[in-house]
C-alpha cells in the first residue's frame, strides 16, 4: 500500500473579497513557509468556478511562471504550504484537495493530524468510501459528504464532531470559505481584516505581509463561515479542555507572529529569561542558534546580564543542497547551514541557547564546531524541558527511541554533546510563561501525558511507531 | 465547477508475470501513443506495494528520467496513455488511477465512455460519495467499492453490471490483473503471451513492440482475472447485440494492429478498392493523406489501375509547435504537418484519399496547398461515409454542429472544399469490408443511429452538447 | 582539451526585410530539422540591437515558450539547426555565434566542415587568436576579423578564400545578411523571395513553409550580401570544379526539396527505376524503408511492374526514448521505430528498397523483423553504390573501419544480414541520375575519390580518424 | 550591440591536488554566494582532459542534478559565482571561461572590473581580435593569449601588466591553477591549505566549509602558480599603493570570514563602537537591519550601553519571487523580506542600525514599517560615510545620479526617509577601524577621490554613466 502520510507542518489561508485573492494568498503562503515549504497550492472560486494550481517545492517555485497566479482568477481563495518527503507518490497529496459532491465543489486545506484516522477509515471504507490519497485530511471530506445537512456549514459541523485530534483547518465553496478549529485548540488558526476582505490564516504574519490587520483567533471548537456579508459562527460539540500547542511557542512559529492571542516573541524572550534565571552560568558570552533560538537568548542574556553575542552566522541561501553520501568533509550538514564566528568563541567561555533537542546529533556537530573556533567553554542551555514523547497532533517528531531524552539523563546527553555543562528549562517554568492558565496547553511532547487517548496499532502503543 | 473530462482516446496496457513489467509498459504505451499521447501513467504492485509514476506530456517525455521507470519495481503493471486538454486541472484526471479502499489498493486505467454516468455520479453522490476528478473513471472506482461482494472480481461484476456505454478497462491489484469490456464491446482489448508472462493491451501493435503473441480480444461483456496463474474468466449480466466500433478500422487504430480479431491494413486496402468501384474517376495520379490515408489509397490505387503517387510529405517534427493567432502565414497549422511534393502533383488530375472528413477545415486547406503545387485536377475520395452524428463511446468528435456532412450536401461540401469532385463510400459498402456479420459495428457516427440509448441532458439531446 | 565538433548535418536560414523576421526563421528552421535536430538557434538584428535565443533540442522545444521570440524582435534575423552530441560542453557550440569585432557584431551559421581547420587554427593561435569553442565555424569569424578589409562583404571574402572543404553559410550583420557557398559547392544553399523579403536557406522547404517562391541558388564560391535594397554577389578567388554532394539527393535532403536546382523528388524517382533495370527480381512485392526510401520505392515499383506495398510503419513517437542497455527486449531499437505489417509481408517475396548501407546493423535487424512477419524471400536493393570512405564534407559517417561495405564484399554482407538478395546500384547509375553533368558531383564516400586534398593528423590518413 | 556586462560582485574558487576536487568547489562556491548568486559553474582538469558545468541560477540549483558534479572529475578546479542580470544574452557570459590557445586550454573566473577595458578592446579589435562574450574578462583572455612567452605564469603576467583596475582572479591550465591580484589589491582573495591540498577564495568562509586553514593573502600584485608540487610566486610590474576596497569591510564580506588579513565581524563591531561615540542619542533600544548590520549593531548596543533588541524578522524564503508591478500591496518588496516585531518595538525610542544607504528607497520602507509597528521615535545611525560616488573596483552601484548622498545633505535624507534622527559614521573613523595603516584602503565611494584614473568614456566623466 500507499505510505500513509502526516499532514503535520503546515500553513494555511484563506480570504474572501478581494479581486487580487489568488495573488494575496501567494504572499500569505509565502510568509508562512517556514511552516512547511515543501509543496504549495491555490484553490479560488470565480463565482463557482473552480480554479488549481499546486506543486512540489517553495511557494516561489510552484508559481514561478506569473501565468499560474493570473489564471486563478476569483475573490475567494484558499492556499495551503506544506512539509513533506518527496518521491513522485507524495504529488496525489498535494493540498488543497478539492471535491464535488452533488454537484457542488469544495476545497480543503488542513494543518494537524486526526487521532482517530484509522477507525474513521475503516468505518468510511466499510460503506464503500474510496481513498484516493494517503492523507488523513481526505477522510474530513469523506465525512463532510455523508452528512445529511443541507448547508455546508452543517455538513462540516458533523463531519468534525466525528474528529478527533488536531484540526486548523480552511474550506472553499462556490461562494465562501470556513475555517474550524478542534475543541483542544491544538494549532493556530486567526482571524484577519483589510478593508471589507476577510482574511484567516495560520498564523498573524501572514497578515502582515499583506497589511490585514489581526481581529481574533477562531476559537477552539468553533467553525466560521465568511461571505463578503460578513461572519458567521457555530460550534463543536465536544467540550474538553482547551490544549494549545506549547511547541508553536517554544519553536515553530515565527517569533513576529501573534499565536493563541500571545506574541511569540515577548514569550520567547521570558522562557530565555527563565532560564537564565533557573540556569544560571559563570560565562564571557551567550550566543543563540540562529534564528529559532534568537530571542531567548536575547532573554538569557538581559536576565544574566551577560554579553550577548552573534557566534554563528546562518547561511542564507541553503537550499536543497545534494550532500554525497561518501562525502569526506565532515559535519557537512551542518556546516553548510552555520559557519562560527572565531573572533567571537575564541578563548571565551560561551553560553549557547537552544529552543529545544530532538535527536541531539545537530547540536553535537555544533559544539564541535563552537570547540573548534576556539571557545574554551560551552554551557547548552535548552529553553524549553528535555523531550521525551513524539506529538501526534501535528508537528514532525521522531519516534521515541530517536528522541535522546527519552533514553539518557541530562548528564549522559551532556557528556554526549561534549558540553561542559547541560541545563533544560524546567516544566513548570515553561508552563508559566504565557498570561494564559497553565492548563491551557499541551505539553505531551514533554511531559508524555497527552491530552486525549491516542489509540494503539496493531495492538502496540503508537509512541513507538510513527 | 471544475470541467467534465472526455476519457475517449486512450491506450491501456496491462502486464502480469515479468521482473521487468514497468518497462515493457513503457514501450507498451510507447506504442499506443497514436490512441492519445497527452499524458501518460504506469502503476506497478511488487508484492503488494504499490509504486505510481505519471505527468502530462508523451511517454518518453513522462519517463525521460530513467529513474522514473527503475523505481516501478513489481512483477505486475498497467499503464495509461491519453489525450487530454491542458491546464493543471487536467492533472488531476491523469490516469491510471489508484484508491484504496478496505485497505486493499485497485488501478484502473479506461478507454470509451460511460453513458450514464450522470446518472450514476447523482446516485453515487446522493449516498455520499466525493469525487476528486472529472473523470467517468472514478464513478466505476465507487461502484466496485459500493459492492458487497468479496472478492475483486466479483466486485468490479458488480459495479460494470451498472455501467453503459463504452468501457475497455484494465485494473490492478495487489497481486492480479483483471480486464473488461462493455457488452457492446465498442473498443478493442487484446490479450497477449510471451513466454508465461500475460499482457493485455488496446492494440495488438503492443504486442509486437515487446515480443509477444496475440491470443485473443476480450470478448464484449466478459471480466478477466489474470494472476500468475492463469486466467479466470466471467461475464457480465447484461446481453446485447456487439456494436464494435468501425471507426477503429476506418481512422483510429493503426494498420499493422489486429483489431476485433482482424487486420486493420487489410480492412483498410479493402476499404480503398471499394471506394474506387463505387467512385472511379478519369486522372493521373492517386495520392493519400498520410499517414493515416496510406493502405486505402493503395487499395484504391489496385483497383483502378491509377498510379500510386506520394503527392504529400509528412513533416516527421510536428511537436507542440507554438502557432501565433496573429500571424501572417496562411495555413500555416497545415502548412507545418504537410508539405506538397512539386514534382509529383505539377499539371496532373489528382486523386486524393482521406479516410474521414470532420470539419472540413483542413481538408480545405489541403485542397488549396495541392492546387498551388500545380494540380490540374482535384478529386476527393473518402473511405467512409459522411460523418453526420457525434460518437458518445470513446471517439473526440465535435458537436453535430460542427460535422459538415451534418450540414451540408455532399455537392455543397465539393464546393467549400474547392475540388472538381468528393465522392463518399457508401455506408453498405463500408460495413461489407469485414469478414464479420454486418450488424455487430457500431456506425452511429455515419448513421445517426446509437445502439443504445443517450440520455438527455437537461431535457436536450446531447447531440448539440457535447 | 575539450573534444573537437563536427558541424555536418545542419540547417541554415536567413532573412532580411520582414517584421516577423525571427516567427519566420522559426518556420524555416522548424521544415530543416531533417538536417540536424539536436540544437537551434536564432539571432536578430533590431536597427542593430542584437537579440539571440539559442538552445539544445529540437526547434519546437528551445523556442517552445512563445516570448522567446517575441523577445526577438528586428526584421533582420538568421538561424541554425543542428545535430550535436549531448553532455553540457556542447552547449558552447551551439550556433549562430555572435562575436564583436571593431564594436561591431557579427553572426554566423554554418552548414560544413572545413578540412583545413586545423592549419587555420594552429596559424591563428600562433598568432594569439583564442578559441572559445571547439567548432571549425569559429576559425571563419577569427579570419574575418583579422582581414585588412573596411566592409564585411570584402572582409567574409577574404577569409573564406583561406578556407578549404565545405561551408554553406549565413551571416548577419546590423544590417544585412550575407550567404556564401564553397567554390566546390559541396552543400546547397537557395535564395528565395517573399514580396520584398529576401530568404536563404539549406533547402527549399524553408521556403515553402513561409511562402516565399524560390530564385537561385547560391552559386559555388559566391557571396552575396543582402540588404531591405537587394542583393549584392561576388566570388571567391578559387576556382574549381563543382563537386556538389550526391548524397544530399541519396538520402539527406527532403524530397519535397528542391536542391542544386532539382527537385530530390524527381531524382529518387530516377535512382529507383535505375536500380530496378540493373537489378531486377522475381518477387510478388516492393515495400521501401520509411520513409527516406519510399521515393526510389515508387520509381523501383513503377520499373518493376511489382506491386507497391506498405510493409513497414513508422512511429510517430520516435523521441528520445531511453533504452536500457540491459533490456531484454530484442532489437528494440529497431522496434520503437519500425512495426512491420504481417498482413502485408506473410508468405510473400519482398523486395526491400533502401536508400544506403552504412554499418548494416539496423539493416539487419530489418531483415529479421520482415521474416518474422512472415516474408518467403527478402531481397534488399539499395537505391546507391555501397558506402566506402567517410565524408569530411559534413555528413556524419562512421570511420572506414565501421563502414560494412568497406569491409565486406556484398556477397558477405549478402550473408551477414541474411537476404536472399542483396544489390547496390551502380556508381555510373547513380551519377547519371541527374540532368546536370556527370562530374559536378562529390561521390567520394562511394568511390573514396575526394575532391581535394584531405590532410593527414599526426602523419596518419584521417580516412581511419574521423 | 550586446550590453556590456559588469563582473562586480563575484566569487572565485580554486583547487588542486584533491579527488574530490569539484565537489569541494561546489561547496567553496556555496558559501561565497553572498558575493553573487544569479550564475555558478565549475570547470575541472583530468589530466588535461576539461569538464565544464555552468548555468543561470543559485550554485544549488545549477548542480541539483547530482551527476552534474560527477561528471566533473579531476583533482583540479576552479569555480565562479556571479551577480548577472537575467535574460538569455547573458548566458554567454556565464564564468568560469575556458579557450583554447596553442593548443592548450585555459580557463579563468575572476572578481572585479577593468578600467581599461575599453581601451584594451579597441586595441586588440584593432589587430584583429574577435569577443564572443560582452565580458570584461574575455579582454584578459587575449591578451594572456598575445604574448609572446611560453610559459603560462609568464604570459599570464605579461596579459595583466596592460591590464588597469580590480581584479582578483583564478585561471586553471592542465595541471594547475594561478591566481593573481591587481597592484591595489582591491579585491580580497586568499590562499588555504587542507593536508597537501592546496585552495584560493574570495574569503576565508570557503575554507572553513571544506575544513582547510587560512594561510596568507595573495598579496597585491603577486601572481602565484600552484601545481600538486607547490606555489611559485612572482609579481606585476606595477608598484601602486595598495588600495583595499574598505566596502568588503563595510557590508560585501561575510561576518565570519578573514578578509585582508582582518577577522571582518571585528571590524564591524568596532565601527558600531565609533559609531555610538560619535553619534549617541537617548533612546530605549538599538535594533540592526539584517542580517548585514546584526554586528555593528552589537557595537553600537555595547559602547552605548543601549539595549541590543531583534525588531526585524528575515523571512528565510526569500527566492526570486514575481512582483506583480500593477500589485496594490504597498512596500511590497520590503515586506517579503522583513517583518516588525511589534513586540519588540511598540513605544519604543528606536536607534536602528544599517550598514550604508545607497538609493534610500529601502530605508525609508523600513522605517515606515517600523513606525507602523508603533516605535515611538526612530533613528538611524549608519556605520559608514555617506555614499557619494559610484564604484569602478567591483561593487554595484547606481550612478550618481541615484546615490541619495550625492544629492541630498543629511538633513534633506533625515526628512526623506521619515527619521526623528539620522548619522553617518564619519571618514576618519571609518579609516581608523582596521589595524592596518589608512592609507592602505579605497574608500572611494565615499570621498569621490579614486586610486586612479577613470577613463572618460565619449570625453564625458563615467560618473554619470554606469
Amino acid at each position: 500500500m500507499l505510505e500513509p502520510v502526516i499532514n503535520d507542518k503546515c500553513g494555511v489561508f484563506g480570504i474572501v473579497g478581494h479581486k487580487r485573492a489568488a495573488e494575496l494568498t501567494y504572499f500569505g503562503l509565502y510568509s508562512l513557509q517556514h511552516r512547511g515549504h515543501e509543496s504549495a497550492g491555490i484553490v479560488t472560486s470565480d463565482k463557482g468556478r473552480i480554479h488549481l494550481h499546486k506543486g512540489m517545492g517553495e511557494v516561489s517555485h510552484v508559481f514561478s511562471n506569473s501565468e499560474n497566479i493570473s489564471r486563478l482568477s476569483g475573490r475567494i481563495a484558499i492556499g495551503h504550504t506544506r512539509y513533506s518527503t518527496t518521491g513522485a507518490s507524495s504529488l496525489i497529496n498535494i493540498q488543497p484537495f478539492i471535491i464535488t459532491n452533488k454537484s457542488r465543489p469544495l476545497a480543503i486545506a488542513h494543518n494537524g493530524n486526526l487521532t482517530n484516522s484509522l477507525d474513521l477509515r475503516n468505518r468510511l471504507e466499510s460503506k464503500g468510501a474510496i481513498f484516493q490519497t494517503t492523507s488523513d485530511t481526505e477522510i474530513i471530506l469523506h465525512l463532510v459528504a455523508s452528512s445529511k445537512k443541507s448547508k455546508r456549514i452543517d455538513q462540516i459541523a458533523d463531519a468534525l464532531n466525528h474528529a478527533r485530534g488536531a484540526f486548523s483547518l480552511v474550506f472553499m465553496t462556490e461562494d465562501s470559505i470556513l475555517a474550524a478549529r478542534d475543541p483542544h485548540g491544538f494549532r493556530p488558526l486567526a482571524i484577519g481584516k483589510m478593508g471589507r476582505t476577510w482574511v484567516v490564516a495560520s498564523e498573524t504574519c501572514a497578515f502582515d505581509i499583506i497589511g490585514a490587520k489581526y481581529v481574533r483567533d477562531v476559537a477552539p471548537g468553533e467553525i466560521i463561515e465568511i461571505t463578503p456579508a460578513g461572519i458567521k459562527s457555530a460550534f463543536l460539540k465536544q467540550k474538553v479542555k482547551t490544549a494549545s500547542c506549547i511547541f508553536e511557542y517554544i519553536y515553530f512559529a515565527r517569533p513576529d507572529s501573534k499565536v493563541f492571542g500571545e506574541n511569540v516573541d515577548k514569550i520567547r524572550r521570558r522562557l530565555g529569561r527563565m532560564l537564565a534565571r533557573e540556569h544560571p552560568v559563570e560565562a564571557d558570552i551567550v550566543i543563540g542558534i540562529p534564528d529559532s533560538a534568537n530571542t531567548a537568548t536575547l532573554g538569557y542574556a538581559e536576565e544574566s546580564g551577560l554579553k550577548f553575542e552573534i557566534g554563528l552566522i546562518r547561511n542564507h541561501y541553503v537550499g536543497r543542497t545534494f550532500i554525497d553520501p561518501n562525502q569526506e568533509i565532515r559535519d557537512l550538514d551542518v556546516k553548510v547551514k552555520f559557519n562560527p564566528v572565531k573572533g567571537v568563541l575564541e578563548n571565551r567561555r560561551v553560553v549557547v541557547i537552544d529552543d529545544s533537542i530532538v535527536r541531539g546529533t545537530t547540536a553535537q556537530k555544533l559544539v564541535k564546531m563552537i570547540r573548534n573556533a576556539g571557545a574554551k567553554e560551552v554551557h547548552f542551555r535548552i529553553s524549553s524541558p528535555p523531550i521525551i514523547s513524539p506529538c501526534f497532533f501535528g508537528i514532525d517528531m521522531p519516534t521515541k527511541q530517536e528522541l535522546i531524552a527519552s533514553n539518557m539523563s541530562v548528564a549522559q546527553i551532556e557528556k554526549k554533546l561534549g558540553v561542559d555543562s547541560l541545563r533544560y528549562l524546567s516544566h513548570d517554568a515553561m508552563l508559566s510563561m504565557s498570561s494564559l492558565p497553565d492548563t491551557s496547553f499541551c505539553s505531551s511532547c514533554f511531559s508524555g501525558k497527552y491530552p486525549l487517548r491516542i489509540p494503539k496499532i496493531n495492538g502496540k502503543s503508537r509512541l513507538d511507531k510513527i
